[in-house]
C-alpha cells in the first residue's frame, strides 16, 4: 500500500520533471529562430524550394538502373520488355532531374541576384541533353569494367565488379556527375560525388578529366581533384592523392578555375598511396609510379619510379 | 505423361529437400540459445532495453535539421513558419534524446551493478541541457563552414559545403557527441561519431577538445584520437592521424584516461597522409606539415617542415 | 488581364516545352536496348533472375542479430524468448539465404554454360551448413571482441565495441563471407564483403585467412588480399595494406588463384599506414612493424621495424 | 542422374514457358496503347498532371489532426508545443491543400477548355480560406461529439467517440468537404466523401447542408443526398436513406443542379432502414420516424410515426 | 525577351502570393491553440500519452496471425518452426497489448482523477491473461470457421474462409475484443470492434454475448447491441439489426449499463435487413426470421415467421 | 534518498513483474503449438507456400492501374511514354499475377490430394490470358462508366466516377475477379471481390453474370449472389439483396454449384433496399421495382412496382 503510494507519486513526479524541462523548450526555440536573422549562423530559411540532396541521390541510382540494365532491381528484364523498361525509367529520370537542375539553377539565381529565366525549360533541356548522353555513357563505362578486369586478378567475373567494385561504383558516379558539370548544372553534381564519395572512399572532383578504361582498384582514400587531367587505360590504387600543392591561405583564392592538379598520361600505373601535387606535374605515358612515392615534379614517359629502399630501424625485442 | 510424373516428382522432393534441411534448424537453435549462458560468448539476453543505435543516428539527423534549418528536409521553411519549425524538431529531439540517455545511463548503471537514480530524469536533464547548448552550436559550425570556403578554391558556395562536404558532416556529428561527452552520457557519443566515421572515413574521437574555424578536406582515412586538442583555425587533410605512439600490450591498459593523443596549436595545417603521434608531441601555431611526414617529436611555431625530396630509383621500362 | 494573358500561355509553353524534350525520349529508348545486344555494353537483359545485392545485405543483417543477440533489434530478449528468437531468425535466414545462393549458383552455372542441376537442394545445404558453422563464429567473434577491448585504451566496454567499431563490423562480416567462400559459393561472399568495405573503408577479400583474436583499429584504408594469411591475436591499424606486388599487365592474368598476398603470423602488430607485399613476405610472430612504412622482404620473429627519423627540411615561413 | 537430366530440362522448360507467354505482352500493351486514343475508353493520358486521389486522402488526415490535436498521433502535444504543433501541421497543411486545389482547378479548366489564370494563386487562396475556417470548424465539431454522447448510451467517454466512432469520422469528413464544395472546389470534396463513405458506409454527399449537434449512430449504409437539408439536433441510425424520387433515364438530366432530396428539421430522429425521398418532403421539427418505414410525403412537425405492426406468417417448423 | 521578363515576374509573383497567404498562418495558429483552453472544442492537450488506434489495430492482426497460424503471414510455418513462430508472435503480442492497456488504464484513471497504481503491472496482467485464453479462442473460431462452410453453399474449401469472409473476420475481432471487456480493459474493445466495422460493415459491440458456432453471411449493415446475448450455433444475414428499442433523449441516459438488446436463442437464423429490438424480446430457440421484417415482441421456439406477401403497386410502363 | 531509494526498487519490481507475466508464455507456446496438429483448429503449418492476400490485392490495383491508365499513379502518362507504361505494368502484373494462380492452384491439387503438374505453366497461361482480356475489358467498363454518369444526376464528371465512385470500383474488381472466375482459377477472385466488399460495402461474387452498362448507386449493403444473372443496362441501390431463398440447414449443402439467385433482364432499375430472391425469379426487361419490396415470384418486363402505401401509425408526441 505504502508502495503503491510511493509509484504514484513517482508518476507524477515523472511527468513533472520532463514538464520542468519541456518548459525550457520555448526559450531555445526564440534563440535559435532569432538566429536565423543574423550573419553568423547559416540557414536556409525562405520562400523557395532548394535542391533535394535525398531526391539527387535517388536520380543516381535511376541512372545506374539504365546504365547497367538488369543489375540493380528485383524484377526481370528480358527481350520482351527491355524497351518499356528503359523507356519508363528514362521517362521517370528526366522528370526526377529536370526538377533538381531547375531548382538548383533556380536557387544559383537567387544567390547570384539574378534574373531567373526558363528556369523549368532549361532544367528540362539539361535533362533530355544528359539522357541523350547515356548510350555513350554506357560504352564508356563498359571499357572501365573490363579495364577491372584486367586489372585484377581477383575479380571471377564481370558481374562481380558490376555488383560489388567499389572503383566502378565511384567512377559511374563521376561520369555521370562529371556530364552535369560540362553543362554547367551548379551543385548537382558534387552532390554526386560526394555521395560516391560517402559511399567508396574516392572523392573525384566532378570537374576531372578522365579517359576510357579506368580502374580504381580497392579506392579508399583516393583522392583526384577539380582540375586533374587522366589519359586513358590508367590504373590507380587506394590512398592516392592526385593533389594541388601546399598552399598558404592567402594565395589559395587566386587559384579558384586555375589548373591545380596534376596530369597522369595513357597507360600510367599509380600504386596505394602515392601522391602526385601540382598542376604542371606530368606522370609520362606507360610510367610506373610505386606505392607511398610523393611526386611534385613531373616524370617523363616510359618511367618506373619507386621508393629507394628504405633504412629500417630493427630491435630486438628480447633485448629491449 | 512421363514428363508431368517427372514434375510432380521434382515437386515433392524439393519440398523435401527443403524439409531435411530445415530439420536442422532445432538443433542449432538449441545450440545458439545455449551459448548464451557461457561465458565464451557475447549476447544481450536480459530484460532490461538497452540504447538503439538506429535510434540514436535518428537524433543526430535530428539535431542536424535543427543546426542547419533548411537544407536537409524537403519541405520549406521561411519566416513564416521558422518558429513552429524549431518547436517541433526541439520537442521532438527532446524526447528521443531523453529517452535514448536515459537508456544508455541505466545499461551502465546496471553494466557496474549500481544503483540506478532518477535515470528518467537524469536522461531529461541530459537532453535539454544539449538542447540549450545548440544556439551557441551552430554559431561555432558556422566558423567550420567558413574556413571551408576559405580553405578550398573548389569551394562553389556555403550551401555547397551544408550539402556535400564530409569534413563539415563528420566536425559537425563530432561537436555534437563532444557535447553529450562532456555531459558523461557514456555510449552514445560513440555511436554518433562511429556513424560519422562510417560514411565519411572521418574518424574523430568524441573526447577530443576542437577549436573554432576546424576544417578537414576530403579527410577520407583522417583519425583523431581521444586525448587530442587542437586550437583555432586548424587545416588538416586526408589521410592524416592524429594518434598515440606504438606500444606494447601491456603498456596499453595503464593509458586508459591519460593524454596520448598530440597537441595542435592555432592556424596549423596538416597536409595529407601525416602521421603525428604522442601525448607530449606539439604543433606549433602557424606551422605547416607537409604530406606523408611522420611526427614523433614536437614541432616550434611558424614552422614548415616537409619531406625531404626522395631518392627514387628509376628504371627504364624499354631495357627491362 | 494582359498579366492573366501571359501567365495562360506561358502554361501552355511549360507544357509544350515539356513536351518537346520528352519527344526525344523514344529514340534514347531505341538506342539504349538496341545497345543490349552489342557486345561493348554490359546488361542483364535475359530470362533468369540473378542474385540481388539489397537481398544479400538482408541476409549481412539477419545474420549480425543471431551473432549478437539482443543488440541489433529494438525488441527485448530475454530468457523467456531467446529460443523463439534464434528459432525464427535462423528459419529466416536459412530462407533467405538458399534462395540468394540458389540464385547465384544458377547464375554461374548459365554463365558457363554448364548443365545446372539440383541448384534448389544445393542452395538449401549451403544454407544450412552455413548456419550449422554459427556457434562455432560467435566463439571465434568473442575473441575478437577481447582483441578489440584489450587493444583500445579508449574502449570503454564491451558494448561500445559490438554497437560501434567498425572494425569488429568489417571483420564480422569477412568471417560470415569466409565461411561461404569456404563452401565455393559464388558472388555472394564479395558482395558482402564490399558492403563491408563501402560502411567501414576496410577492404577484406573473403578468401583472406584470419585467425583468432584480430583487431583493426580505426581501419578505414585497410586492404586485406585474396591470399593474405593472418595468425592469432595479430593487430593492424587504418591504412595498412596487405597486397599484391606490383606488376605488369602481361603478368596479372598467370596469377589469379596463385599467393600474392602475405603471410603475418602470431601477435604481430602493423601500425598505421603501414604497407606489407608479396606472397613471399612473412612478416615474422610477435614482431611489430611502425607506420608508414614499406616492406617487401620478410621480417623475422621477435622484431621491431621502425622507419629511421626522417629529414624533414624546416622552412622559417617568417622568412619566406 | 537421369533425375538430375530431367530436372535440367525442366529448369529449362520453365524458363521457355514463361518465355513463351512473356513474347505475347507486346501485341497486348499495343492493342492497349491503340485504345487511348479512341473514344470507347477512358484515360488520363496527357501532359497535365491530375489531382492524386492518395494525395487528397492525406489531407483528410492532416485536417483531423489539426481539428482533434493530440489524438492521432503518437507524439506528445501540451501546452508547451501545442502553438508549434498547430503551426507546422497548418502550414504542411496548406502546401498540400493548396497543390491538390490547384491541379482540380486546372484539370477542370482544362476539361472545359477554359483559359486557366492564376490557377496557382486561385488554389492557394482557397486554401488559407479553408484555413482560416477551421477554428469555427472545431467549435461545430465539438456539438457533433456531445451529441453522440448524449445519443448513445453505450459511449463510455468522449474520447471513444473520437477514437471510434464511424458517425462522427463521416460527419467530420463531410464537414471539411462541405467547406470546399461551398468554394466550388471541384472533384476534391467528393473524393473525400468517398473516402468517408468507403470506411464507414456511410454516404454524405458534400452538397448536404446540415446543422450543428449532428449524430449518426452505427450508420453502415447510411446515404444523404446532395440537396439534403438537415436542421439541427438531428439523430439518424444505419441504413437510413434520404435520397431522391425514382425516376425514369429521360428525367434524370433533367435534374442536376436542383433540389432532389428532402428537409429534415430540427430535432428530428430517423431510425434504422428508414427512406425518406424527394425534394419536397419536409419531416417535421421534433418528429420521430421509426425504423424501416418508407417516406415519400411530408411528416408535420412533433409526431411520431411507426410503422403498423405487420401481419406475420408463421409456421411451426415440427409441422412442415 | 520580353517573354523572359514576363516569365521571371511571374516568378517573383508567385512566390509573393504565397507568401501573402502564408502570412496569415499565425493568426491561425493563435486561434487554434488558445481554442485548446476553452471548453468549446475537443482535444488531447497533456504530459501523458494516450492509447493509439493505430497501435491497437496492429495487435489486431497480431492476434489474426497468432489464431489462423501461417494464413496472413508471407513467411512459411511448418512442423519445425511452428513453435518459435507462435513463440515470437505471442511475446510481441505481450509487449505491445501490455502497453496499450497500461495507457488505456492510465488515461481512464486521469479522466476519473483516480489514483493509477501499478498501471504497469495492471496491463502485463490483463495482456498475459489474453493470451492465455487464445488456445481456447482458436477452438471456439473453429466452430464458425465451420459454420460459415456448412451456412453457405457457396464456400468452396475452409481456406476461403479464412482468407475472405468478413462476417468471420468481424466474429474474430469481437472474440478478441469481447475477452479484453470482459476483463473491463477500458477503449480498447470498441476501438478494436470499429476497425473491424470499417472493414466489414459488420458492428458487433465487444460487450454483446455471443455462442459458439456463429455466422454472418455477407454482414454488410450488420448491427449487434451491446447487451445482445446469442445463443450456439445462430446465422444471421446482412443488414440485420439486434438492436434497442426507440427512446427519447431523456430516456436513454438511464439505460445505460441495462439490458436494452435482444436475446437469440440456440439455432436461430435471421435473414436479410431483418430489425429485432428490446431487451425484452427473445427469438426463441430454432425459430426462422424471414428478411425485412420488424420485430419487438418476442418468437416462441421453433417458429417459422416471414412477411406477409406484400400487396404490390403494379403499374404498366407503358400506359404511364 | 529515501524517495531515490523507493524509484530503484520500483525499477526492479517492474522489471520482475514483466518477467512474471512472460515466464507463462512458454506454456501458450506449448499449447498453441499441439493444437495444430489436433481437428479443433485451423492453421496453415506446412511446407508448401499459400497464396497470399497482400499479393493478391496488390494485383487488383495493378490491373486498375492499366485499365485507368493515368488514374492512379503520381507519375505522369502521356503519348510519348504510354506505350512503355502498359509494357512495364504488363510485364509486372504477369510476374505477379502468374505466381499467385500457380501457388493457388497448387494449394488447390494438395487440398484435394491430387498430383499437381504444370502448375507454373498453368498459372502464366491463366496470367497471359487475362493480360489478353484486359482491352475489352477496358470497352465494357467505359460502358460502366458512361451508365453511371447518364444514372446519377449528381456526378459532375467521368474522373469524379473513376476517381470516386465506390460502385465502379466494386464492379471493376468484380470484373477482373469474374474473368478469373471464368476459368476456373480457385481462391483468388473471391479474395479480390471480398476486399471490394470490404472498401465498398458492395459483395459481388465473382460467379455472377453480369451485362454491361450496369451502374450500381452509392452500393452499400449491395449482394449479389453466385449465380445471379443481370442483363444490359442494369441500374440498382444501395442495399439492394439478389439473394436465395431461405432454406433449412439440409438443404443448404444440395444447392451448391445451383441456380439459387435470380435474374434481372436489360434496362430494370431495382431501388434501395429491395430484395430479390430466388432462382426461378426474373425481373423482366425494363422494369423498375420500387424500394424496400421484397420479391420471390417472378415479374413481367415492361413493369412498375412499387410498395403500396404503408398505413403508418402516427402518435402526437405532445400528447404521449
Amino acid at each position: 500500500m505504502a508502495d503503491d503510494k510511493a509509484k504514484t507519486d513517482q508518476c507524477k513526479t515523472d511527468i513533472g520533471t520532463a514538464r520542468k524541462f519541456r518548459d525550457e523548450i520555448p526559450a531555445i526555440v526564440e534563440e535559435l529562430a532569432s538566429s536565423c536573422a543574423r550573419h553568423d549562423c547559416f540557414d536556409h530559411v525562405g520562400p523557395e524550394p532548394i535542391p533535394s540532396r535525398e531526391a539527387i541521390i535517388d536520380t543516381v541510382h535511376m541512372a545506374c538502373r539504365i546504365l547497367y540494365p538488369g543489375y540493380f532491381i528485383r524484377t526481370r528484364v528480358d527481350e520482351v520488355n527491355v524497351g518499356y523498361y528503359f523507356g519508363q525509367e528514362l521517362t521517370a529520370l528526366f522528370e526526377a532531374l529536370s526538377e533538381q537542375i531547375m531548382l538548383a539553377i533556380r536557387h544559383d539565381c537567387i544567390r547570384h541576384n539574378q534574373v531567373c529565366t526558363n528556369c523549368e525549360e532549361r532544367g528540362q533541356q539539361a535533362a533530355i541533353g544528359f539522357l541523350s548522353g547515356m548510350p555513350k555513357l554506357r560504352v564508356l563505362l563498359a571499357t572501365d569494367i573490363k579495364a577491372a578486369y584486367e586489372g585484377d586478378p581477383a575479380a571471377k567475373s564481370f558481374d562481380e565488379i558490376i555488383f560489388s567494385y567499389p572503383g566502378l561504383f565511384a567512377v559511374t558516379v563521376y561520369r555521370i556527375a562529371h556530364q552535369l558539370h560540362t553543362s554547367n548544372i551548379p551543385l548537382i553534381p558534387r552532390i554526386m560525388t560526394e555521395y560516391a564519395h560517402s559511399r567508396t572512399g574516392i572523392d573525384i572532383h566532378p570537374g576531372a578529366d578522365i579517359g576510357e578504361s579506368f580502374f580504381i582498384d580497392h579506392g579508399t582514400g583516393v583522392v583526384i581533384g577539380e582540375t586533374t587531367t587522366i589519359g586513358k587505360r590508367v590504373r590507380i590504387y587506394q590512398g592516392v592523392t592526385l593533389g594541388a600543392l601546399s598552399l598558404g591561405r592567402e594565395e589559395l583564392e587566386s587559384l579558384r578555375n586555375k589548373k591545380r592538379h596534376p596530369t597522369i598520361e595513357d597507360d600510367a600505373i599509380i600504386y596505394s598511396n602515392a601522391t602526385v601535387l601540382g598542376g604542371k606535374t606530368v606522370i609520362g605515358a606507360r610510367s610506373v609510379i610505386g606505392g607511398n612515392v610523393w611526386i611534385i615534379d613531373s616524370v617523363p614517359p616510359d618511367t618506373e619510379l619507386f621508393l629507394k629502399k628504405q633504412e629500417l630501424v630493427l630491435k630486438d625485442k628480447n633485448i629491449k
